[in-house]
């Protein structure tokens, strides 16, 4: 999986994915109303409005960029309705020709973490019938479990040819609370590391492996070291823009060969229409926004990798 | 939220939830094939086979213990039918007055932590009414992200009377990967047990707090040093039964009030009929196994607290 997704990369000259994270307040009225008056003003009108608004920004980037990346949690507030709306963002995005990495962070023990597995890059058998789950590229995976918890992922990816990108350091300010504890003299996201390269190895794809690493922007210095005992995994880096991490800064996340990160913004391109500096696009224009800011953002990356 | 539960654990004098972890495995021909022919050998009749063995169990159990805890993994598997069966299985526990532990291990940072939050124990509000997401009374957390990511669960914690259980150290053969490495001295999970009970002052309802901790059964030395660490966290732990936990060793896991602990037991009840220890059962009688195998853990579990 992770070649076609450095193809894509590669024919975009864009190491971006664009995070699907709606919420209401990013949404104009002009799509939101329409989907309340349909719908009713609770979870189905919301999820519906997350939808229309996510489509709108999908068909304007989908030939710029190589990956959108949905934040479960954003639909899974709304209960089942959003969880419906997850679902038609997965697919529509595919059939855009949009890589997903579903940013879902799960991770459990043994069978519940195949199930997870399974639920989000396999499927599951029912009499002589496979039925996928929610069906994204990629998905997100927490550590904390182990080997345990990360293993029943990766046989998913086998046998499904699909990725995962593991948490090794959070883009958040508390992330060294425990990630950036001593440990033999190094801290812990870099064990985190050591494990995520030895299972890559297990799993590679080309150049690079299937199970890459989430690295936030925020930590420049620590995605240098990190790009180092990591080789061929991929780098997911969030924390772009509005979490203050800046182009210049993610040098270090890169390879030598250009490639080896994938850097993740999400209000900076879904609500650039709110922003100042697209003060064009205030009226709502939330797709010609996302492509300006998506552009943008090329323009800013091409100078680091 | 945490002193209800205590009042049920004290009423019913049984420490014990029982984990709705369904597989299509566990379910006796019985309740599966009439599910199939009604909605289709599919995600949808697997999802209601899942919810039909669930309401046999929870009729069963209802009046003798005082909680159960959904794997969400399991009906995650399934799609949106397997997340309508577990929201499904939540309303009715809670209409038959047992406490829902959603095991969700849910995580992220600050606003998608806080979406989770809103997802599991809160709701959202559109125009002026509030709606509830999947509304169970705890909801288990992961916490490699540090403080930033737990505290919203607090926030909705507080808001809405509700409780969460952190994992400190999880049951499995790998847990130590991580957790047992040694940080100053102590491995991080006594970092991470310290972190829940400064989390839990925050917090408090009764003599408990309503910041709880995951502590397997499967690593009783550890239960007892992490009792200490966090004196005012109720525990709950997984890994009795089938993972190989006895009741013996879980003593240290309670205070000296008889409190403080919780025990999980999923397969050993809920696929009780179909063990050799329930042979009475083996025709298919889930709901009577699983009241039967409930009342044997009880008495199991009399002598430690």
């Amino acid at each position: 999986m992770i070649s076609k997704l450095i193809d894509k990369i590669v024919e975009t000259d864009a190491p971006i994915v664009v995070g699907l994270d709606p919420k209401l307040d990013y949404i104009p009225d002009r799509i939101k109303e329409p989907c309340f008056e349909e719908k009713g003003r609770n979870p189905e009108g919301a999820a519906e409005a997350f939808w229309q608004f996510n489509k709108e920004i999908i068909d304007n980037i989908c030939d710029i960029v190589p990956a959108v990346k949905p934040q479960i949690a954003m639909y899974e507030e709304l209960g089942i309705p959003g969880l419906i709306a997850f679902k038609k963002t997965v697919n529509y995005s595919r059939q855009k020709g949009l890589f997903v990495i579903g940013d879902v962070k799960r991770g459990d023990i043994g069978s519940t973490s195949a199930s997870y597995a399974e639920a989000h890059l396999g499927g599951v058998g029912i009499g002589d019938q496979f039925f996928a789950g929610f069906d994204e590229d990629f998905a997100t995976v927490n550590p904390y479990l182990g080997s345990d918890g990360v293993k029943p992922f990766i046989d998913v990816c086998k046998r499904q040819d699909r990725g995962i990108f593991v948490l090794v350091k959070t883009s958040n300010p508390s992330s060294g609370e425990f990630q950036d504890r001593i440990i033999d003299g190094r801290p812990l996201y870099e064990h985190v590391a050591e494990k995520v390269n030895e299972w890559g190895l297990d799993c590679t794809d080309g150049s690079y492996s299937n199970v890459g690493a989430v690295v936030g922007a925020t930590y420049p210095e620590m995605g240098q070291a990190l790009r180092r005992i990591m080789p061929r995994s991929y780098i997911l880096v969030p924390g772009y823009g509005a979490q203050g991490g800046k182009g210049e800064d993610l040098k270090g996340f890169f390879n030598s060969d250009g490639l080896g990160a994938i850097v993740n913004s999400s209000r900076g391109i879904i609500a650039a229409w709110k922003s100042a500096s697209y003060s064009e696009f205030n009226d709502g224009r939330v797709g010609e926004a996302a492509r300006a800011a998506a552009l943008d953002m090329k323009l800013d990356l091409a100078r680091v990798h």
